[in-house]
C-alpha cells in the first residue's frame, strides 16, 4: 500500500479529556502515528486505532530548542514512512504551541497539513471558573500573553496591555508572578482582581483569587505551583467565590 | 418529580458541528430545554433527547438590549419550571457572548450554573486557516477585540493594541473595516498582512488575504460580507495562499 504522508496538528484542550472536539477525536481515530505532549491527557490516546504508534515528545524545559528540531524531524519522518501523523498538543496548537514552526518544516517536504483547533487554557480555564473574559462595561477585549518569550522573558507586550481595560491572561508566566505584581503595582494597579488557576479542568485543579497586592501571600499560603495560568482584570471579581469574599469582608467591616 | 433548576452555558464552536467539545455534547444530551443563538449550527441540536424543548433566541441587531433581558428571563423561567437549561452559544460563551450577564441574572434566583467552554472563532477560524496566532519572533501574544462595543463603536483598545506586535483578532468588526484600515494607515502600518474570514469552518467559508493598504479593494472584489472576522498581524503571512502570492509576485518581478 502506498504511504500518503499527512500531518494534522490537533489541540487536545486544557486537561479534561472531555474538552477535546469531535473533530479532534476523528483525526486521532484515523492517525497512524500520534506524537503527544506532556500536557495532553493520555486518556485521549484511547481513541486511536490499535495499530497506531503513540510517541511521547514532552519537552524538558532545559532543552527546548533542540527538542523542537527533533520533534519537527520526527513528524516528517513518520509522515513519510507511516502516513497520517497527528501532532497532539495541550490547549490549542497555535497558542504558544509552536505549531506554526512544525507546519513550516512539514511544508519544506511538501507534506499536506491540517489543523484542528483546541480549547486554549486561556479561554477554557477561565470559562470553567465562570470568569467571563469579556463583560459589557468592564472589558471589551482580552489579551493572551506568554510569560516566557523565546529569550525566557516576560513579554514586553504586557506593559502595553496594562494601559487598557483588557482582561489579561498570562500563560507560562507563573514563575514570574512577582515581576508581574511589581509591574502592576508600579502602574497604580495594585487593586486589580487577579486569579491563579493550577491544573485547570483536572481533579487536582486549584484556584486562588485575590488582588495584585495580596496575591503573592495567597499563592504562598495555598502552595500554588506550575502549571498555572494568571488572569488579571476586573472580570475576575465576577468569580462566585470572589463575590463571597467581598460579602464576608463587608460583614467583618460592619 | 421535583424540578432541579440548573443552567449550563455551552459554547457550540465557530460553525462546523464537529467543533463542539465532548463535554458540550454531554450537557446537550442532559438538557430539558435548549436556548440557542443564530450562529449555532442546528445540527448540534440533534444530540438533545426527544423530550427536550429547543428555543431559538437569535438576536436582531436592532434590538439587542431588550432581547438580552428577554433571554435572561427565559433562562430563569425555564430552569425553574423545566430543570436543566442549556444556553447554547456560537463560539465561546464568554467571548463577547454576554454569558457573564446571564450568569449574574441566574444567580439572583440562586440557580446553580456551569460553563462549558467552546472554540472561539478567534482561535478556531485562524487555526483552521493555518494562521498561527503566535509565532516565535513574530508575535508573543494575541488580542481579541470587539468591533462593536455596547455603544456600537470600535473598541478604543484597538489603538493601544496597535502599539504592540500582538496578533489582533477583531470580532463583529467587519462593518468597520474602512475605519480599521484608516487607523492602521495613520500609524504607518499599511503594509501589515490582514485576513478576512467569512462563514469560517462552514462549507460556505470564504477567505481574503492581503495587506492593510489593499484589503478594502480585495474585500469588495470578493464580495465578502458578515459574519466575518478580521485578523491583523505578521502571522497572517504564514497562510499558505499568502505565501503563494509572494512567490507569484517574485516570479513576475524577475
Amino acid at each position: 500500500m502506498q504511504i500518503k504522508p499527512f500531518i494534522t496538528l490537533v489541540g487536545a484542550g486544557p486537561g479534561d479529556p472531555d474538552l477535546i472536539t469531535l473533530k479532534g477525536i476523528k483525526a486521532i481515530r484515523e492517525a497512524d502515528v500520534i506524537l503527544y505532549d506532556a500536557l495532553v491527557n493520555e486518556e485521549i490516546l484511547d481513541y486511536a486505532k490499535p495499530t497506531c504508534t503513540k510517541i511521547y515528545v514532552g519537552k524538558r524545559a532545559e532543552r527546548i530548542s533542540t527538542s523542537q528540531d527533533y520533534i519537527n524531524k520526527l513528524l516528517v519522518d513518520y509522515a513519510l514512512t507511516h502516513g497520517h501523523v497527528v501532532r497532539l498538543k495541550g490547549g490549542d496548537p497555535f497558542v504558544f504551541g509552536r505549531g506554526g514552526e512544525e507546519l513550516d518544516y512539514a511544508r519544506q517536504f511538501d507534506i499536506p497539513t491540517a489543523v484542528v483547533p483546541g480549547i486554549s487554557s486561556s479561554v477554557g480555564l477561565t470559562g470553567l471558573q465562570q470568569i467571563p473574559l469579556t463583560y459589557r462595561g468592564l472589558s471589551e477585549s482580552f489579551w493572551v500573553i506568554t510569560g516566557s518569550t523565546s529569550e525566557g522573558q516576560l513579554s514586553a507586550d504586557l506593559e502595553i496591555a496594562m494601559a487598557s481595560t483588557a482582561t489579561i491572561v498570562l500563560l507560562m508566566g507563573y514563575a514570574k508572578l512577582p515581576q508581574v505584581v511589581e509591574l502592576y503595582t508600579s502602574k497604580g494597579k495594585a487593586e486589580l482582581p487577579i486569579a491563579l488557576i493550577q491544573n485547570g479542568s483536572l481533579p487536582t485543579e486549584r484556584v486562588v483569587l485575590g488582588r495584585v497586592n495580596d496575591i503573592l501571600t495567597k499563592a504562598k499560603e495555598s502552595q500554588i505551583g506550575v502549571p498555572a495560568i494568571i488572569v488579571i482584570g476586573e472580570v475576575v471579581a465576577k468569580h462566585q467565590a470572589f463575590d463571597r469574599l467581598k460579602v464576608e469582608l463587608k460583614a467583618i467591616a460592619q
